[in-house]
């Protein structure tokens, strides 16, 4: 197993470094982190999103979510082959609203890595928040302790 | 690549024998796809299921679920290697009301296995609707056709 603990720690920091890139809303950088053939399944708005479009979608949200405090992940798990790998983890995301108040909330992402030319590229997101059977409504007060 | 093509037929066959396994609400048989340290984010309820939590819940979706018509992939992507695979696909779900009508949606599923003993088992789902970012409602009515 001494021979992929290399892999590992790659992966960990190239996650680590795509988080970064989040928290300063820089899309060059987090762009760069994807495969050209990306195919996301985003929270919000549409059932996919694929190559070119998903980063335009990207540039929306970090419009939109200019005042994010927290994009953080816990709970991390993570499989990997020598050039596959899927993380799993919850993610709080929060942000100040336009009174001044940070309003925040647990979501899920599940993102699937390949290794290309030597390089860890992130071929597959997925973002959700579960909802409410009865009212339809997705569930933006849970948290992880209650899972 | 003709040394892995078995690892995609059987991985294939276990997909199809897992969703026929749903179609009859054979819990055993839907069990018996998953590894035991699952860890799975429903579209539903909570942020997470783990273990046999997993399968309690998977009883419940089915008991409510009579009356489903439909629980059908389109838009499959696979990628693997020898003993790990992702597989993501556009997921539409229908099931008959009380007053006799069928009511459908689509969701999103990614899924994750591996080759377990010479078996594929999944070891992490991620079902999911996307939802309005001013009502916050889940959207049931999106098509792949717009997405």
């Amino acid at each position: 197993m001494h021979s992929i603990e290399p892999t590992l720690s790659h992966l960990q920091h190239d996650i680590d470094q795509w988080l970064q890139a989040i928290k300063r809303s820089d899309l060059a950088a987090i762009r760069s982190h994807y495969a050209e053939d990306v195919r996301a399944f985003d929270a919000i708005k549409q059932l996919q999103f694929k190559q070119a479009d998903y980063f335009a979608h990207w540039q929306q949200c970090l419009e939109f979510c200019q005042n994010h405090v927290a994009f953080d992940l816990q709970d991390i798990q993570i499989r990997h082959s020598a050039d596959l790998a899927i993380m799993h983890a919850l993610l709080y995301c929060a942000g100040v609203n336009d009174k001044g108040e940070v309003q925040g909330c647990w979501m899920r992402v599940t993102q699937a890595w390949q290794q290309q030319q030597g390089q860890w590229r992130i071929f597959h997101d997925h973002f959700s928040v579960p909802f409410d059977m009865v009212s339809g409504a997705a569930l933006f007060n849970l948290q992880p302790d209650a899972a």
